[in-house]
């Protein structure tokens, strides 16, 4: 398997801002990440404070990014990581069943759009899971709930639809486009994932509880310190230095997953100095 | 005197990226520093690496950031700064003989073009000054030496060899500008300023030494420690938090003057983060 200098995650601002730094620093790395690039500013009607593009539409500023890339011959990745484990001298990245290395990670993927709910994240991998594709095939003729954040990965709730008896549904957006014979959509939003050890149901928002053996949050973001273990945060955000290392050797993280102010300026200014930290630290243990 | 809620220090990418936010948070400001924005990026040739902006010249982006700044409506005071007070819930500002009035401070003037001599910071406000308006007339008819760091600042050294006998004359860039029959163009740069106490004279890196009573230093960019007493420092650099703050209380920094990496993105996005660490400070003490 090639191992590249960087893993870079996330096709935000603050990930296209350290893979521009990567490219011109000549270095070799993954941007993994949707091609759509970021929906947080496809959605922005106008931004008003990103210097030198007054009064820019999300999607112009997007289209700007992604010319950006495409000129500096800069591809994507389109996979989302699901999990990442820290090897002697390099990062081993699991996106679904695919396997990449890198010797150094830059996480620049957001924030997470809703905060786990009570249950979430002590179930997780006994139940619960981020990755229908990694755990789908684990629920075949059994009850699951399926929350998915955005309408990009709609896909996925009905490739679980397809191996589940039934499926309940909860989009944390309006209007979803999901429809199959086996979905139920939620009436109430699920208040907790119930279980011990084990998944057993979920309690909705109304009091309703529904005995089931899986739930899956399908996420755009997934907070770093659930994909590698032992990352150290602070009020669920990534703790970092000012020079945007975090508590694990040769692991940056830059933009919103570093906190407030979640703003465009804040993300390609850490993206910019995360590039420029992951080079020093390459050259230093090469 | 109008006291208004910041002073922002400079018109480079970091100080117009903190104003811009100060006006969209609606708060009174002052921006200072000169009308023709960064030299250095305006003598950029080619910037790969500001997002969203491929392959832009430094004349380009350069005017790009002045339109933001026009079409926001947010005017520059073309002063530079030349002493910065910490009062009790504010600060005092002296421009030249010019008195200003803030809550707070933002810190966005890059950093010193040239490292001080030896000598120059143990002399200053006894013989060496950074300032011809302030103190030019104390050496009416006296010997001096002037070092002028940038070709904007020629009109001062012209001032200063109107009051001065003989000025000595070192330029830090290519072919200066200044004729006038006291002027005398130095061959070699100055080293050192020599004196116990009281500037004596100067020594040349040729080992020449001459006797003056004092020494300007002309500088588009002083260092913020030397402008605000007691501001802690890191090998030069303004040391700050996260958020910006520096070690005074309601002064913050951002953008060059805070290390490296010296960089557009870096610059805007921690104007960003100044501006709003600024907003909150301000609500905080309202």
């Amino acid at each position: 398997m090639e191992r590249v200098d960087i893993a870079i995650i996330g096709t935000g601002p603050a990930g296209i801002s350290a893979a521009i730094n990567a490219k011109i620093r000549k270095k070799s790395f993954y941007l993994f990440g949707p091609n759509t690039l970021s929906e947080k500013i496809r959605r922005s009607e106008l931004i008003m404070n990103y210097p030198g593009m007054p009064a820019v539409t999300g999607e112009e500023l997007n289209a700007s990014l992604r010319r950006h890339l495409e000129e500096m011959g800069i591809g994507i990745t389109e996979k989302r990581i699901t999990g990442i484990f820290k090897m002697r001298g390099y990062y081993y990245l699991l996106a679904d069943q695919e396997e990449f290395e890198a010797r150094c990670v830059i996480f620049a993927a957001g924030v997470e759009a809703t905060k786990p709910v009570p249950g979430e994240r002590d179930l997780l991998g006994h139940g619960v899971s981020y990755c229908a594709t990694c755990d789908g095939h684990l629920y075949k003729g059994k009850t699951i709930a399926v929350v998915c954040d955005n309408p990009g990965m709609e896909e996925e709730v009905l490739y679980l639809a397809e191996l589940a008896d039934k499926v309940y549904f909860e989009a944390k957006y309006k209007d979803p486009g999901v429809t199959a014979p086996n979905v139920e959509r939620l009436s109430s939003p699920i208040a907790a994932v119930l279980g011990e050890g084990r998944t057993g149901g979920i309690r909705l928002k109304d009091g309703t509880e529904i005995p089931l053996s899986g739930v899956f949050f399908l996420k755009q973001s997934v907070s770093p310190a659930v994909l590698l273990k032992g990352l150290e945060t602070e009020n669920g955000q990534v703790k970092v230095d000012r020079r945007m290392a975090t508590n694990k050797e040769g692991c940056f993280a830059c933009g919103d997953c570093t906190g407030a102010p979640y703003q465009i300026a804040k993300a390609v200014g850490e993206g910019n100095i995360a590039a420029h930290s992951a080079v020093a630290y390459l050259a230093e243990k090469s």
